[in-house]
């Protein structure tokens, strides 16, 4: 550990509570992924110390292969393989081609617009969600409270990677999980508390919806109680859909701290006071 | 069914011994596949009737999605997060990036190509082997059987794509899977007798093999009494990496038999002799 007196920079991920507190005015903050909530609201991290957050470092591209790792599951059916392997039953499933394969992905930021735009460029029918304007090449994109629920009626896989905010918490709700045709599937890797878990397990149990395949959850670590640990229609990851890479995130921090050093603008500043 | 006298084009897959006898002379055969062991060296059908396979029929795209599917469950450790699922235990595994994830596959053909080329654009890092020399863009081409070997020692994940012929059968030998480095996973979609599956078991069971997603088997249906139905480290799937999508398959067969009524040259015309 070096010498409180000898920290330039910090670069952390959930720091503790008063962390900064008594730390000699570092140069800068670098918060180790795109989601810098932990970090704000905080009364001992100085207002003029620069908060900055990474901008990618791989995690879109992550997000893409872990979302087309979920549509392929539904798609070429192996989910179903793995339920007739466990039966010992061989028979073929009709087969799908990518493009009847509708995937509407809701959010398209800086990580939704690459998902989409991966799934399209491997011939998916791919529609986009957000709650602003936005396009992306090669997808169908919709916005707005009024286009949503037409949109989950045409959706044979939903692929939830929203941003947590005031207006996408509870968005996935019963009625709106209802108007998702027979048999669609259900990617969650946005937030835990924009599914209505209880509603997704009543769909599953009925038959309604095909699966589910989960990283984020209300509560992390999920409980070992929760019944979504053994239901045979989910399949759940230790919310791990975009992690931050090390190599990636090493080199730009290391080159953030170059701009500061020199006096450059630097990549990813925080505006703290609207919270991103 | 029509009258015998009626038959103009036969389409047909694993047609029965002698169900071309009697058949007055049709005046074309469509095999409803890529390969078309089947209708080689039977002395029911006239060496004089055209025999038309399935150039592609989208058969090259399902293959790259299946590959892409087993690729991503290992890379992403899709494989260990089930395993912990059902053992209740949320940890996240170290995270791996596509380019620190060689892939090698075998047979690079026309299927083989595309499956290669698929995984490169996704950012893998692609090798390819095949018997005699051939060029993938952005992926590193061996051929020859002294490359297999130390190709084998730099592989990740193991991709066979191999068609069945007399110096593929058994290529994956106890030899050869133990040259492939610890952690290495498998994806045999190619044919049932190119990979020795009790050295892939015992390979598997020692911990020194990751796991195996398997599509073809050595006898097709895979036996009841097979131990691969309920080996925790295998999945396996009815032979459907690559089948024929009714839609392109028909427009080609159609297209075929109007150029055949047109006198112009059709395409996948067999050269029986050769035997593709």
């Amino acid at each position: 550990m070096p010498e409180r007196g000898q920290v330039f920079y910090v670069a952390a991920w959930n720091p503790p509570e008063d962390f900064f507190r008594g730390l000699p005015g570092p140069k800068a903050v670098f918060a180790l992924g795109a989601g810098i909530d932990r970090f704000l609201g905080r009364d001992d991290l100085p207002a003029d110390v620069p908060l900055i957050r990474l901008t990618d470092a791989g995690m879109a591209r992550q997000m893409a292969e872990y979302v087309l790792a979920g549509v392929l599951r539904f798609q070429r059916c192996l989910d179903l393989y793995e339920f007739q392997q466990f039966s010992g039953i061989w028979r073929p499933q009709p087969a799908r081609s990518a493009e009847e394969t509708r995937v509407t992905v809701l959010g398209l930021g800086q990580i939704g617009g690459v998902v989409a735009a991966t799934l399209a460029g491997l011939g998916y029918a791919v529609s986009g969600w957000s709650r602003s304007a936005a396009a992306v090449p090669g997808v169908d994109c919709r916005f707005g409270n009024e286009a949503l629920e037409p949109l989950l009626g045409e959706t044979d896989v939903l692929v939830n990677i929203l941003p947590s905010t005031a207006s996408t918490r509870g968005l996935l709700n019963r009625a709106r999980l209802g108007r998702l045709p027979p048999g669609a599937g259900i990617i969650n890797a946005g937030r835990g508390d924009q599914l209505d878990l209880d509603a997704l397990v009543e769909l599953l149990d009925a038959g309604r919806l095909r699966g589910a395949l989960l990283d984020v959850f209300p509560e992390e670590p999920l409980p070992g109680g929760s019944r979504l640990w053994r239901h045979p229609k989910i399949r759940l990851t230790p919310h791990v859909a975009a992690e931050t890479l090390p190599a990636p995130a090493v080199g730009q921090i290391v080159e953030n701290m170059r701009r500061l050093e020199a006096g450059e603008p630097v990549s990813g500043l925080v505006d703290r006071r609207r919270g991103y």
